[in-house]
């Protein structure tokens, strides 16, 4: 028997309803005639969102959030030189509060180098890993102040929260998608020798868990070290796991040596599936290039791949990330650069 | 009237003691024979150190090292296997407490692409920058802590702390030297999208702080934009000024793309004068080629640069710089590498 999918999509601002659209395109593609249906509901968040009508995230939107299946999301932001928008509002008080409120626990980040994309490295080498970044911890609490503020005598906290429980619990999901793969090994990436605490107990929890899985190897590096190697060795990298201000800094390199970040995918995953996961291109919505078909949709429709796979349907997942992987290629033998909807129309064509 | 200079030398753990007998070696022929007279005492600190005596830095050794016009310092750390060693005891107690202790709050990383030095990015372009990173304040405070340590409901803390006096004084250093360029322009670096409170004194400082410099531009980035842009646009960088942790990743990151920290050299300032500087190669002590004569001591020669810099003998800066660059260039002739002293032999000969 089949089932219907229930997704949420929201395409946000800048780029976000263009690379949605094509997410969408090929999702229904994928989906039609086969046994499961999927059923769409569009909702109106973000920067233009709250420029009409002040809400960020109301309560009564993200109750009927948690009622679908999984959510689609484009970009949200509004143009950076724009003073009419509180800056970082709209990044915390929705997309940061989505991740938070629906347990977002594994924010997963493939890192592929696609045959035919050309990185910025001088010899990539082979480059295919995954980014398992911690979703709803670490420095990304919200826990800090400022005392004084605006005086000589400010003084301004950033606490960085990390528990048992939540690291855990990603670091045994970064250790079973280890175990899936090939190469079948975790590198831990902290700052222990100066962030002692959340460092050690991000070292020992590794220990610990890694017990469980003794076809897995692992080791670790300083976050500092992770970028040396990300430059002149990201070929070594298969599984990487690590808090949520590492894990963002260096999955925007690593989206800079594959091709850019118009090509990552990502998944703000619930494992525990109390609370729908979120599919998301890496990039913003880049308010410079909106409305104009420039934007490549490949990161949004990689990110549905990555959507299907968590829903259960991983021949079809499968069949897009082929799809997508062909599309890219097929780019070398054009002269002129394919518009939004071309690739979108493209990567339909080759499902076809 | 000549000086003399009273400089402390800490040659450390593995390489150290190789690459600081280069940079003493450069040292002392250029001061040699001028009017100004250079002194040097030895100061045994570090992994091995502390494996023989129990040692980190005792108070005494503190305060004798404060008698000294600056500091120049090789590299400390054990063998990444070697258990004996609490993990992150030396870099803590030795290193970052000499750093805190002498009020190093100018953290001072320069990453410039030698002519004839290959770097990992295909299209480097003319990579020289300047890092300004906070050195007193932020994540490495030592501000944080653990509850139910070991127990499935530890929490594990880590705060940064920032505060205006902190800030203010590193920006205008980073806006100061800025002046002093070609191109007079200063990005900050943070987060403030997400660490709001720290994020924005920082923002609200560099605006304060860019009122005094008029004739230098600045604009803003967020951490992981700033690796995306070190991978693709390295050039676009003159001054970046950021805290103690993002001023870690991005430098070394800079490293990577300018051909390796073993070309890096930095400066732990004191611009007040309260207490000596320390000048220190960005690298570790890689104990894997220890005492092969296989270290390149250029990171620890152009760190003697910036010292002659700081003690005001530019012209003397200046020239070790030159024959640091020729001698790089002059690499590429050559069929053998040349060995650690080979190199400080090289550039005490083209000073000659
Ligand atoms: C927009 C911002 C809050 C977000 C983050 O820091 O997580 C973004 O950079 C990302 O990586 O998804
Ligand atoms: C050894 C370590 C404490 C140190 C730091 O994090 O500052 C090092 O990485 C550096 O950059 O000098």
């Amino acid at each position: 028997m089949g089932k219907v999918f229930e997704i949420a999509v929201i395409p946000g601002d800048g780029i976000g309803p263009e690379v949605v659209a094509e997410a969408v395109k090929v999702l229904n593609f994928v989906t039609n005639g086969g046994e499961n249906e999927v059923n769409l509901t569009n909702y109106k968040l973000g920067a233009e969102h709250w420029l009409e009508t002040g809400e960020t995230l109301p309560e009564e939107t993200l109750e009927n959030l948690k009622k679908h299946d999984a959510i689609l999301f484009g970009a949200v932001g509004a143009a950076p030189g724009d003073t009419r928008i509180p800056s970082g509002l709209i990044e915390r008080e929705m997309l940061l509060k989505l991740r938070f409120s629906l347990d977002h626990y594994v924010n997963l980040r493939p890192s592929k180098l696609y045959p035919g994309i050309e990185s910025p490295l001088a010899n990539p080498g082979n480059i295919d890993f995954i980014v398992v970044r911690e979703g709803t911890e670490g420095p990304y609490v919200g826990n800090g102040g400022s005392v004084r503020t605006g005086t000589p005598h400010e003084i301004a906290t950033e606490v960085s929260v990390n528990t048992a429980f939540g690291v855990e619990r990603v670091v045994r999901d970064a250790f079973a998608r280890a175990s899936r793969r090939e190469r079948k090994h975790v590198t831990l990436v902290h700052k222990h020798n100066v962030l002692v605490h959340a460092g050690h107990l991000w070292r020992r929890t590794v220990e610990a868990v890694a017990k469980e899985f003794p076809e897995v190897t692992h080791d670790y590096l300083h976050v500092d070290a992770a970028t040396i190697f990300l430059t002149t060795d990201p070929a070594r990298f298969d599984v990487i796991v690590t808090d949520n201000l590492f894990g963002d800094i260096l999955t925007d390199q690593a989206g800079a040596i594959t091709g850019g970040i118009g090509l990552s995918a990502s998944g703000n995953i619930n494992m525990s599936r109390t609370y729908p996961s979120m599919f998301e291109p890496v990039h913003g919505s880049a308010p410079d290039i909106a409305g104009q078909q420039k934007a490549d949709p490949t990161a949004a429709i990689l990110s549905v791949a990555l959507m299907l796979d968590h829903l259960g349907l991983s021949e079809e997942s499968k069949a897009v990330e082929q799809a997508v992987e062909k599309e890219i290629t097929s780019r070398q033998e054009l002269t002129d650069r394919r518009t939004t909807s071309e690739i979108g129309d493209a990567i339909v064509a080759l499902l076809a």
